[in-house]
């Protein structure tokens, strides 16, 4: 039996420094609200409630609060009204999205009709099209973008979407627009958790994917995952079932982008029970972590 | 027995165009010269001889006759050191080969290295190459384009290449540059041609391209056309083996864009010489016209 964790997962750049905001802001007993839950991971968030960071959905709550803006970032319009209203805002969207809006804006100035490829209903990309003046299409699916063609088209991506996605959306262009300018904005973080969680999938027999069922990198991971092994998404260690263990040799782990590491450490724990092994895990260092130099060309 | 001709094939608008200006400027017995063959066609090259229409190779044979650039246009620096010593020039550069000129221009200028799809030998892009002020790679294939990645690239292709070696080269870039911007430079015409020609070849047991030996759009017609059918690619009518002929019951012919209809004419009627039939074409309008309307989807 060997249990391994995927050598990239876990939380992110942008994730962290949400939270250090949060936190930070939250400290001294201040009362502070974020405009929808900072992270996708529920049980996070469960956590920063503790620290007095709550999670409000509409900015008539606020009150006389500090807001976080979430790492997904907010629509324009909502933080222009927040700004006017006299808020103290807190930014906390992640470095890489604020730049995915700027790219957005700066297309839809230079009059590119802006096709996003993302999920139309996840917070960053609705945040990302209220930076968009122009024309803005939003698919999941390269399927999805049919009779469409013209003089030019701008193509971006929501940060957690995978670059074979990407890939096969861009092939469909040429031969439709005279120009097609593509800014790969996926996060270099969630191409290398990808890769690391494709790697090991392959080497392993079950994968357990942690992370928020609204998490749309974790959701990318388990498609990934999926590909090479039997894979359950899961957010709490009372999900595993025991019954999936069995008769599986090697057990791989992986954690999307919001999944802290105490998660992570009472997951694996919770295999280890299950297996009926010992060596529990008391740091995310002490789990054994793929080694993936071996199966790099 | 069927014999038929590619739907599109045959003269291209730029050519024409080529061709009318260089006739216009010999009338009255003007003696004019071309700095390069005029099109890729040695047989309507050797015509426009006899109009008085004379290539030459260095800008030094000139004199005091008018000089005509070709329809592939001529590097910046030649035709500037032409302007300079006072010569009278016509251009009869394609006009969606100076578009093509003036976008990897204005790529370089914002500062784009520039990705030429082509192959680097043609006039074509020898004088595309002049306009880009940065740097620029030309490749011939998407395995070419190795090794390289960066912040931005701009892809541009010459106006003969097959839409497919575009995609097959524009999939790889995503992943490895943060902004990727594609101008579709083939010529409609070219993309038309090509799929006319794939249509009858799909239809037909051996297929007859005609055209220069040096054009790189007839290349192409006979690259695609080997995909589907026993292909041979001929400039004149001598050339037709009648081995080739036999035992096939569907003969297609193509033609590339420098390929004049009298020369189609006489590879036409040659064809019906030696298969033993007898309804000779005086016009290319007698020729049989492969319908691609039954296999439209």
């Amino acid at each position: 039996m060997i249990i391994r964790l995927a050598k990239n997962s876990g939380f992110c750049f942008g994730v962290k420094r949400a939270i250090h905001l949060a936190l930070t802001a939250a400290e001294g007993n201040n009362s502070i609200v974020t405009l929808g839950p900072l992270i996708h991971n529920p049980q996070m968030v469960e956590k920063l409630k503790e620290k007095g960071i709550e999670v409000i959905e509409s900015p008539d709550e606020i009150g006389k609060r500090k807001a976080i803006i979430r790492s997904h970032g907010i629509p324009l319009s909502e933080k222009e009204f927040l700004e006017e209203a006299g808020h103290i805002l807190i930014d906390a969207t992640c470095p890489y999205v604020a730049k995915l809006q700027q790219i957005g804006r700066q297309l839809s100035e230079e009059g590119y009709p802006v096709l996003i490829l993302g999920n139309s209903e996840h917070p960053e990309v609705i945040a990302l099209r209220s930076y968009i003046m122009g024309t803005a299409y939003v698919v999941s699916e390269a399927k999805d973008f049919a009779n469409h063609g013209g003089e030019k088209i701008g193509v971006i991506s929501q940060t957690t979407q995978s670059i074979e996605k990407l890939r096969e959306l861009v092939i469909l262009l040429p031969e439709r627009y005279k120009e097609v300018r593509v800014f790969n904005t996926i996060c270099n973080a969630t191409e290398i958790r990808q890769e690391s969680t494709r790697m090991l999938a392959q080497d392993s027999d079950i994968m357990i994917v942690i992370g928020g069922k609204n998490s749309s990198n974790t959701k990318m991971l388990a498609r990934i995952s999926s590909e090479y092994a039997e894979t359950h998404h899961i957010e709490i260690p009372e999900e595993i079932n025991q019954e999936w263990l069995k008769n599986h040799e090697r057990i791989g782990i992986t954690a999307g982008a919001s999944t802290p590491d105490w998660l992570i450490i009472e997951i694996y724990n919770r295999i280890i029970e299950l297996v009926g092994e010992k060596n529990l895990a008391k740091n995310v260092e002490d789990i054994p972590v793929y080694k993936e130099d071996n199966n790099v060309n």
